[in-house]
């Protein structure tokens, strides 16, 4: 298999996840293209060649377009704060590299369909970071319901909350100016949409109550100006699926306590499926029908019976970790380039929750029900 | 304390519940009246007597309205099925007997308030059976809320889910006999409306979808003919407290493989509550503020320190049973009527309840938000 | 079924489980002996007659052998402190009685045997107070034990630990005092032992190591005068039981934020069992052998399924508490005694429990295994 | 910070682990010196040369002199079967190398020593992969007993249980060829007993019972051919520390249904910590003394708050798996290599390790306590 060359645009919480992941994907899957880190990109020159030292690329610089210029990267990942993504991925784009772009695409839809269209024209491989999604008992998850082993669905409960922002003195900051964007129901709202539409597919209507919880933060830590607040801190969704079935979907980060709660239960006239990232490696499985004396929720354990579990250890019970999901997710994607199909969640893919999430806002303002 | 002469009508699920709980309550509680159990009624004579002899009972009669005529009852629990409520206790009360109902008062709100009207007017205690709330691990939670020790309340999940309903082949039963009144909104929605409100206090608006999963249903075990379904399986609803916090609350029969999932987590500024009758005698309970290296959900234990457990057990940990809850409700009745008060929750309880069931009902009709 | 008449010794935190059981047993047992509450006797007079209000017995009295010698009396249920069980125990099997006493029979092990031997001359029914066992659940697994669905038994982790003790500043107090027998070992460790027993049959050799881990402590709360300690405050056995296993048993009063972690694992080729007190309605059970992809422990929630959870409540998860496991204790005591067989663990039980401790006690002195 | 050479001895389940780790250890640890991934051995050139391929080593080689004569390399991992392990750690060392070697050192405390000792002699870093120890929460479990914060600590009980020897038709195979050493008392055993050790400080006395269950096995898996197994299968352990207290250790490999099973509950007389490898980001812990409504286990979630997890991930809760605490065990080695001091566990700490393990087996043999 050939080397893919790689270029890296931002080196912050998800750069280095990047990093981190192309440079374990080989050792994990060892029919991939090798990935060659060759160059990335910070702010400033500094930062970035320390990445690249850290890292491991070959080359840094401070202008992100020479990382889409240089010959020898073949694809880009982008991990800048979402403000910048358009442009960066439609320069990448057009310099015909294949893209992966952390979610959200983009700050409004009409941008991210652009970036859709953009990638789809020039028929290159395209990912979105949903990573929680690569777990290997998710993909078990989603063939359960697809073989019909959970019979007809009958309802979903998903939440993605965490408590970043509980705090009424955690200051204003990038996450809640509206220029990146809706708040919560973008940002972690986006994981459990696409993780419903991961197991159970399209959303075809949504009712939903969107609420900014805290009107006003300090300007900084321990500042006594505030800032008003103009983006959601929770999302709560009816939903209605494509397939028949209905649920709930709640986005929240003002959730105190709870640090990753996204969780589903998920289930079907025939069983259960129940699941939190909290407890990543278990998923809890009811199946009706056996002797009633011993039916419960069965506590399943990852192992290697769980593809691709077995490519990071031999062992059952060893458990992967947060850096795992994201190998898988790069592994695919660097797969997917070599038999020239993306292993999604693609750009179009991305889109699709985007439109969930702004059929919610509308839904939360208009006080109805909204098709998306 | 003077005695109270206990009369029973029905001698069912719940009716055993009563019968046990009474015989306990002056174990567990000293101060309250002694309860005696003077008569029970049930269809026929033969099951009357049967119940009288097991449960304790005095006398019994298959004429429930002999219960209500004797002098020696003053205290009477109603546990038929739903539609003979108001006949019942409009007639208990007519006699001037504090009257306990089974949850839900009846099957029409008008009904509901004809009968907290007729109780109202003559001043006996009433109570209506949700029975849960009497955990005290609960009353905790309530009392931790009112004191503010979560802070602001910034989010409400509650659940009640079973699934006695879920599979196809169930039958049609008087359960989903539309004279009964709604479904699964009604029966088990009430109790988790009921244990919002105990905490939160009352809610102004909901936005609601609620469903017939299984349309039709075999008329008995193993029939082929079958008899379409007209009461909901599943109620999901968006809600809004009087108090300013919003949050989800569902209802659900179908939910394959919880057998008692009635769960909240309930959220504010300082701290979080997470709570499942699924392991009654735990409460979790996240602080906000300490050393961050030692934060997290801490589990606390039913024990003495939570009153009334004391009453039944000197020593935490041992755990309280269902029955137990039944007790504390009952002895709670009794120490009411004993101070001339009801202790909760009485008739207008039930119909406010039953106020935010009808109004999700109307608003899953109408798709849209309803103010309670 | 004619009635039996009890009486009752003793009225602190057994007493009132006694009590509260009795007035309980026919409820949940219909085909029981009516137990008829005849006569309770306490230190004084005043609270003899406060205890026979508030438990609902006809008669009181300060002298325990009026309800020995009482000829209504039938059954005799003897909860005094340890020291006094020998005493009353021979006075009541004398006069004819069937004997409930709660463990342990007495503090020494040729006292015990005195006993046995006396229950089994006159041919009484006895039982004694190991009530955990009489968890639905664990006879489930008992069954399942016998019946091999778990294959030949490999290991045996059981454990009873609470922290009752553990605050060194926690008085000096009659619990420890050597009069009463041993320490933990005795405390916790026969309901343990007995457990282990229940489930696996008997243990040929132990060898154990108990200790003191507090040497002293304060004469009363808050005092400065300090006492030594004699008795043990945590046992930890290694085992070997009859059928050919092995395993560990941990007894320990000092094991601090434990109230109840009376648990074990259970294992064999086939299968394992994992039970912990503190979530006394569960039972978790992995069973080899199936669908690699979807095995794991399942949590077995207790319902009507599992026998004699029905009397309580007809609606599986709705939970069994402490208070219950006494009903089913003393309804299976009058129902031996209808039979005329000791439904048990009886005094013989109790006694071969007791060898255990006492060969446990020796094997730590000194040092080796020592056999039953 | 100058690069390091790394040369690797064995690529099967912990040389991918080995190889993943140092991948990744400069991205998590930017202060150790760089890993240069120099030169891989396997049996055979072919299988060298994938593994250089897949994990990224320059070169590669069947003859695994070459590794250790190569003057780039600085660092040797070796981890192969154990009876390699002295012939290759000698070379090593003998070259001058500094040494990471998989556990155990090898099958004799005799031959371990006579490592030890040469690596003393040459002044080397060694380590030896007791991988779990290195979890952050573990880090802080321990600082927490060294000060104090659990009082004086009155008990531990240590378990490592997995279920892949539990099934009487898994074959005869590497792993229980007594060539190799002990049974599980060695190759499981010794991680809880490093537990312990890096927990409480050392072993005085152990007074073991250990055994082997399945006492022949098929040659081949479904050969009706059987041998006889010579090592053992569980060990149970009373053991004394040094520090005063005591407590049990298990070491089992037939615990059906156990897959990662390494866990331990630590108490004191202030407060406790309960933790199991199956939630690896999770640490429970108990604090005596606050108030006693709102007490409970705490459940500690791992975050950037507990070092090094911030290397890993900047946010809580997304947690670590196994190869992290591999990347963690081999950045902390090349960390103190740079600071000519091993990070630890070192060879002198395993053979203190194994001294526990064979006086366990002396202590078996005997049916006595053995000093260690």
């Amino acid at each position: 298999m050939k080397d893919l060359g790689i270029g890296l645009i931002g080196t912050g919480f998800m750069g280095k996840a990047h990093a981190i992941a192309y440079r374990t994907a080989l050792s994990a899957f060892p029919d991939i293209p090798v990935p060659r880190l060759v160059m990335v990109a910070d702010v400033t020159a500094e930062a970035a060649a320390k990445a690249a030292h850290q890292y491991g690329f070959e080359t840094s610089t401070a202008d992100w377009k020479q990382v889409i210029a240089n010959p020898a990267v073949q694809v880009v990942s982008i991990t800048t704060p979402n403000s910048f993504h358009k442009e960066m991925v439609l320069a990448a784009l057009a310099a015909g590299k294949h893209v992966h772009c952390e979610k959200p695409l983009s700050p409004t839809l009409a941008d991210s369909l652009e970036m859709v269209e953009a990638a789809e024209a020039k028929g290159v491989c395209t990912q979105v970071g949903f990573n929680y999604i690569k777990n290997p008992l998710l993909k078990m998850a989603r063939d359960m319901v697809a073989a019909g082993e959970l019979g007809v669905i009958t309802g979903f409960r998903g939440i993605h909350a965490e408590d970043y922002m509980h705090d009424p003195q955690s200051p204003w900051t990038w996450r809640i100016d509206p220029s990146g964007g809706p708040g919560v129901v973008a940002d972690l709202g986006s994981h459990i949409i696409g993780m419903a539409r991961f197991l159970l597919g399209g959303i075809a209507e949504v009712n939903a109550d969107i609420r900014t919880i805290i009107s006003k933060r300090p300007v900084a830590r321990g500042a006594t100006e505030m800032k008003a607040v103009e983006v959601d801190d929770v999302a709560r969704l009816l939903v209605q699926f494509e397939r028949g079935c209905a649920g709930t979907i709640e986005a929240n980060w003002v959730q105190t306590g709870r640090k990753m709660q996204l969780a589903f239960e998920l289930t079907g006239e025939k069983g259960s499926l129940v699941f939190t990232q909290e407890r990543l490696n278990e998923l809890h499985f009811y199946k009706a029908g056996g002797d009633s004396r011993q039916m419960g929720f069965t506590k399943i354990e990852a192992g290697p019976q769980h593809e691709p579990y077995g490519g990071f250890c031999v062992a059952g019970g060893h458990q992967l970790g947060f850096n795992d999901l994201k190998t898988i997710e790069m592994a695919e994607f660097l797969g997917g380039i070599a038999k020239g199909k993306s292993a999604g969640p693609d750009f179009r893919e991305a889109y699709e929750i985007q439109k969930v999430v702004e059929a919610a806002l509308a839904s939360s303002r208009q006080r109805s029900w909204i098709k998306v």
